[in-house]
């Protein structure tokens, strides 16, 4: 029963197998946000305040940060700039942070400020990658997202990928980090280019649950790049991914369908105990009727709020 | 690579792990529908004909076909009008057709009468089901559904549902009947009432594909009995339970839940070969746009021939 604790100050979020899906919310990152890079770079956190609360009403239960503005020179820009964002967010919610930077500076800069017990994404297979954020992520003792993909780049046989997975566990140990401090992005493919992407994943997550025993996450909305009707195949795949034993996923809690997903996924995996989540949710909706979008239940129940007045 | 052959007199469906998933329509069952149980016994098949088409033209690719009306003499009612309503069926669709009785003299009568290959629902693990049920689908040569359970009722443990189910797969081979034409049925029931309900199916469909090798099947809605907003958690279950091995179901494709699951499934599972019938059914809808319900991608489709038009 493998258990990942990731935490602020003031507040737990846990990744298990037996647990609740974990929601880890991806708003707070620049890239291909061009205007919000400008505000971040301009000092302005307006926006990252906003999505930080947006995504915590949502049913985010952690917070990834990531700050990087521009790909040039990086390693003197984003340590400062993820280290403000990190405290902007700190203070506008309590929930726990994933501090996210493909640079090591950076992440280190984030450790020093981040409170609790952050969730460091990420590290790869790459030999500079493991020297580097290992040692980090051992000093504060903290959990990592270990991304399976080496200096060879993703390979798109999932034996790989599985392998790359096991040598950072192993080379995690070396540094005395424990296997339940180790969260696997299995890395997911755009179906649209690659049609094995779906089964590769779920044939990944139940691998790395039953043979390695670790914790899994991805970006999920990766896998429906460029298709139509996009959301809703994201929400699809989460729900399919957690039925093979996938446990988190940085992912929009401001779309539905991720969410609805999420919330379906919980109950038919049986963590939303006697189905409440879901059940306060959607209790307004009948029970045969079609599903409503949240404005709509929002104008249900102010009409039925209005009928009992009258 | 199970595949078990279902067809009518003119066109196959076939059910396989590499295969779209496999749409059995619901729509055609008066059990708690009363008012068509009341026009069926008076002779009126203009509902039954209606849900034969639509259920068609929403995506069925087999139509499960029940007509016990009443619980009074079922032996000496059911015969002939499962044969009549067979009948009407084949009249106004050529999709193949699966015969639904728990009449052994239905199933009989309703044999004599179906064209093609038509899948037979269903026998059980009771001794008396076996020795009625088996050698009428060797007789014919016609696939059937396997329902896990036998004399002692529906267990809640899922190992001896399993034993049941290898229990038909070896009693049918005595017969003559090979595995690939016995479709087993884990039996799925209300999350609501069983929280492990949704876990159980999906170990239970990924055992009976990887250790018996057979095609399965499910009442599907049954999993959200009596639960709020019904229909979305039945569509969640069908992509989950489909990314467990599970190969067709008995669900309704006059709901978009149970559609766009299926479809999303098939993008996720790669058995929708270059994703072209996501992308034909949903290219209206934007990449990064929620999803439209069917009713309004037919105004927007509508509202484009107009302004083409214009």
């Amino acid at each position: 029963m493998t258990e990942t604790l990731v935490a602020s100050q003031s507040r737990e979020s846990i990744i298990g197998f037996d647990r609740p899906f974990c929601v880890i919310g991806e708003r707070i990152n620049p890239t291909g946000r061009k205007k919000l890079a400008k505000e971040m770079e301009s000092g302005d956190f307006s926006t990252v305040e906003r999505d930080a609360v947006a995504q915590v009403e949502a049913g985010a239960m952690i917070l990834d940060v990531n700050a990087g503005v521009t790909a040039v020179d990086p390693n003197e820009t984003e340590p400062p700039l993820l280290r403000k964002t990190l405290q902007i967010v700190q203070s506008v919610t309590d929930i726990p942070i994933c501090i996210d930077s493909s640079v090591p500076a950076a992440l280190a800069a984030g450790l020093e400020v981040a409170k609790g017990r952050p969730l460091v994404n990420s590290v790869t297979g790459e030999e500079d990658r493991l020297e580097t954020i290992l040692p980090l992520v051992a000093k504060y003792d903290v959990p990592v997202v270990a991304i399976s993909n080496d200096e060879t780049g993703i390979s798109e046989d999932p034996d790989v990928r599985f392998e790359v997975a096991k040598k950072i566990v192993e080379r995690a140990a070396d540094h005395g980090i424990k296997s339940h401090d180790i969260v696997v992005d299995p890395l997911v493919m755009p179906i649209g280019a690659m049609g094995t992407a779906g089964r590769q994943v779920f044939q990944l997550c139940r691998r790395l649950k039953d043979e390695l025993k670790v914790n899994t996450t991805c970006g999920a909305s990766n896998v429906s790049f460029g298709m139509p009707n996009r959301r809703a195949l994201t929400g699809y795949f989460l729900a399919m991914a957690a039925s093979n034993g996938m446990t988190s996923a940085i992912m929009n809690p401001l779309h539905d369908e991720d969410m609805h997903a999420i919330l379906a996924a919980n109950v038919l995996n049986g963590t939303d105990v006697s189905c409440r989540v879901w059940t306060r949710k959607f209790r307004e909706v009948p029970a045969d009727g079609a599903a409503l979008s949240d404005a709509d239940q929002r104008r249900l129940a102010r009409e039925q709020r209005r009928r009992r007045r009258a």
